[in-house]
């Protein structure tokens, strides 16, 4: 990043708490691995979410998906939907490379459980994917199982965000996107007035829930762009005309992935009812949810797993009651806003396939003038 | 309203041409009615949108539902899914009268086809709700079998917005709420960057299709609310500040009815499509799809209709391609949203049970305040 | 009932245990009343199944559903699925009453919770419905609040099946149908061969669950007509044609309401995946869920309830494991299948509107030509 | 096959016609491919379904699917649900398999269309997948993008059954499992009776239309086996038992992928009908969709196609009624049942991994005993 741009302020969503590192990480155990492919024409790569440090095949993590446009080849969510946990790490890829990666899922599975398949079930790779085609050259399928290995390897609290991984040839807003992450901590505790919403900035920590955002941010049409209410698009197109070139109008067909977790204790049909309200984040981006844009999102809990084997014993959870979501809604939309501002801040630009360039949004236009007119 | 209102300068969402009427009753053929209930405790009524000028249980309509958030007791939706088609006109009106409203529908279409239940299959009703509670006296469930009929007579091309109808008693971000609608008019012609986007303006009536939309505005924590992009809420608690006020901070107890209209050719999955868009319309309201709120739209296609009788023809249309959707899709969202502020900038300040009272949006903030700040 | 039905020796379905009464009040704590309309061309009810003693709105019960196929006008569900709890006692009746028992619902909450609908929440009616029209002169609405309140004043353990309640004016096959129950009773210990399915006659009673249902059966075309495993609708045409007579050969208009219950503790997400396996029951039958039936399935359990204040704590429950629900699945099918042989078994001949007139099953066929040939 | 085998008549289910093959080819257009890999350990392979000669990539089909169990693998259906169109052959291989087939059909793509992910959007691959570790060393992902081709170039209208292709591994009931397929005809015309039903057996071919299913069977748990209405998973027990051998009694690790073509013209919406109704046949045979069984169905039409491309016209179909499905949903159980009878009837005795080893039904009952109590 330039030094100008971590001058300049970036604007802060809604009025909630975010946590130490403004990232899904915040929800303790998570961790997030890159692998970055950039030579030339290839310009892709894998991220992995990690939702806790052991195997989930053998502890499976509540979760629940949300699709809310089906342009995608996204692969796990079917057993995701029946069985309401995930039992691998979470994939990031280019949508040529799925079936590679969900192989390394599955490989690295039997390597650590021999009996998958036999007397164990199979497992279910989850992997997801935008289309990098434009900077990137999509049809050699340069993604490898190893590649897979070594972004799990990565995983850690900390992590790059921008043109990494997954995230490396991917656009949107006709702009240079990728990885974006940030997260809200929010009380659900009754206070009598806001059906549980809390957010207060006194609230102490002992109350408090985090929800984290990460997005793959591959969609968008320019002059639809919206950030933190203001009509960025329209800005571009202005800036474009006074310069006299032609507005940047392409048709949407790009992705955006979405993966939120959580502390809080909730079972999948409230994961499900989370995972939809980072669609409200999205929308409040500028986004219609394109007709060629896979938007999906994945919520995940971190508060307790379910075993693998029969044998083990079930937890007893007691679940948050359902009128005490609200502000873990609130923090799912703003969170998801707020991963998507930074994911197009921290983008660099790329020059990909056939000289193909994305511009990153900071060099385009200016902080000053991006968000100036709000507090 | 008062002439201070008239003369305020009005957002205008996104960039799509809008229809004569700037309302859902630009798609040809379509009507509203509303029969509205203001005496003392009693502030309700009924609001009915016809699709057609004939018999929808002879002549269906294609249609589909997308439910944002379930928390709803809304009547028929089980069957347009699986059939595809309503065959009633469509009812709004306060939680506890939908018991009324649909036996009035049933009676009705009885009363137009004496074998309906007998030779004919049963009427399926479908009457869409919210909970108007704080200013209606909703125990009394004073809506009766009348009152449907009497907003069924009036429904016509002109139709007024705010507090009337179904609209009557509803709160909107503690603000007064109600009826609104809008339109939008978008080509869904390729034009070889947008898939299908339209909205240039200079495109030929004769390619163009209309989107309309009508909201029973119920729903919005008054912090939340966004206005063309402007953080409402949050000057609405400035000013309570500056007063020396409480922030006006209750839980989300309402709901919202969005119902869709458009004359492109459209199968019930493509509107179910088109419906979900209307979703990111809501959501840059400032709405994250509340727990305690009924987000529900109802999207009809008024291109053609299914017969009742298995022995009348089937309908041979050709249907618009996904790829074209765009344009529709952005014109769904945007007229949600402007329906959303007609709703709320139409509706006029109500006082209800126990005195209850809700003022309107202008009465609150002038608008020259409110909608300064964006070109 | 004739002594020789009595005599008659009734299939017994699968190899499970069944309940002490083979009821779905095996299932304790839930109760079953009926009011039942039989006057000429008046031949209509009321069924009400009460899953605890107390008031569900304030005390909720788990609950799910499954839409086999959406022909039908049952209201509810929209806030079942998204809550997973239900919060009325069930009521089953006819197609035209859904209105006035919904209402009768309402009133009843707001009775024992005077806030409903203004500090607290509104209520979610839970009325299920069948046509019919055949016998019943459903255009009369002949079914008053009064009715529903008595039907559940009669609820009790021990309850009539049959041409009674919501099952007075049914018809299935062309024959008499109306209201089945059965229940059995599965082990969901892990046995190490059959992924935690039981049903071992010698299990001890410590380790079962139970699985009850209830069906209002009103479907299926006569030639259809399968009792297990037997082809009952062709021998019934061959008895037709025997005596000269046209084969009985209408269309599908009717329906089927079935309703689970289970004290396994089970979220809403499982018990979504046993109410889909009351289908298979069903389909064992003859049904395929034809065009003009509305089968539904409704599945709850007793194991704990979801406190509708956000005051009071949670329950702390260890779900199943979803490895073991091998058995109650088998337990879901085989009491549905079995249920739908009471229903028609037990039903009583009917005479209603203009004279139509349904058969009981006992009557057409001895029930040692029906079950003769398996063991 | 034994010569034995081949006179022992099997039963015919249902009344309706068969159409000439018995075979989803029988439905005009659709052609079937496998490629078998049979050596010692590995024991699998691929089988393909061609809707139509051309490229679906530029004539996509109209599809829809129904996932009965969600415990699966499958890749494709996220997009297919939301586009209601299916853009590859249909291809189905084993679990550890569908990364491989879903790259082979992406390439293939690639290769008949250049611009796959540049101009033109991404390819949607379908692969569908039971587990078949029993017999098959999983573990090796033996299976090949060249096998995928081979299957592919196999394709025709007549096509082998039994342990061939994705089938070669695949047990069912414990007994040797694989492809089945099986087709239906009726008229869709309104004969006054039934809702459209047809099936009477003078009807003239012109107003026919045909259901043919193709099933990968791998499912089942011994004890339910039920063919046509016998309770053959009871005799096995009794043969058992007679034998002193321990009754064959394994959980559910199975699956079952069935698709059905027609040449009715559906829409997606009611395709998805068709669909559910495969799951009544599958029912028939003692299934109660087991918790670690992947069920599920696709349906597609071959009556039009729907341009890849938004500059070619769309369609202008008359689409069945709803009213006239009902004989073309008990076309789509009977034929799905008849194909599960045919895949265990024409299956072969298989050894694999570690010798294991699958009998074929008709070498452990004789035809004469199975199926003597019916006519």
């Amino acid at each position: 990043m330039s030094s100008s741009k971590q001058q300049a302020p970036l604007p802060f969503i809604g009025n909630l708490l975010q946590g130490e590192r403004n990232a899904i990480t915040d929800v303790a155990g998570v961790t997030v691995g890159h692998r970055t492919l950039a030579d030339g024409p290839v310009q892709t790569g894998v991220t992995v979410i990690r939702p806790h440090a052991g195997d989930p095949f053998r502890d499976k993590v509540p979760a629940a998906a949300v699709v809310l446009n089906g342009f995608g080849k996204s692969v796990g969510l079917l057993q995701v939907e029946e069985l309401g946990v995930l039992e691998t790490p979470i994939a990031l890829t280019n949508t040529f490379s799925v079936g590679t990666v969900a192989a390394a899922q599955i490989r690295r599975c039997v390597a650590d459980n021999p009996e998958t398949g036999r007397t164990l079930p199979t497992v279910n790779p989850l992997v997801f994917e935008c289309n990098d085609g434009f900077l990137n050259d999509i049809q050699r399928m340069a993604v490898s199982e190893a590649d897979y290995l070594q972004a799990l390897a990565d995983a850690g609290a900390d992590f790059e965000q921008g043109s990494v991984g997954a995230g490396r040839g991917m656009s949107s807003f006709q702009l240079k996107g990728g990885i974006g992450s940030a997260s809200r901590r929010v009380s659900a505790r009754n206070d009598g007035t806001s059906g549980g919403l809390g957010g207060s900035k006194n609230v102490g920590t002992g109350g408090l829930h985090t929800v984290g955002a990460l997005v793959l941010a591959n969609y968008g049409r320019q002059p639809q762009l919206l950030l933190a209410g203001h009509a960025v698009g329209e800005r571009l197109a202005a800036l474009q005309a006074e310069r006299s070139l032609p507005a940047v109008n392409e048709a949407e067909k790009g992705s955006i992935i979405i993966v939120l977790a959580t502390d809080a204790p909730l079972d999948a049909r409230q994961l499900r009812r989370l995972a939809l309200r980072a669609g409200a984040g999205l929308a409040r981006t500028g986004s219609v949810f394109g007709h060629g844009s896979g938007d999906i999102v994945l919520a995940f809990s971190t508060a307790y797993t379910v075993p693998g084997s029969v044998d083990r014993p079930m937890p007893a959870v007691a679940m948050l009651h359902d009128g005490l979501l609200d502000g873990l809604f609130q923090a799912a939309a703003d969170s998801t806003e707020q991963a998507i501002i930074h994911a197009l801040w921290r983008a660099t630009p790329v020059t990909g396939r056939d000289g193909n360039h994305r511009a990153a949004l900071g060099d385009v236009l200016p902080a000053s003038t991006l968000f100036s007119t709000h507090a």
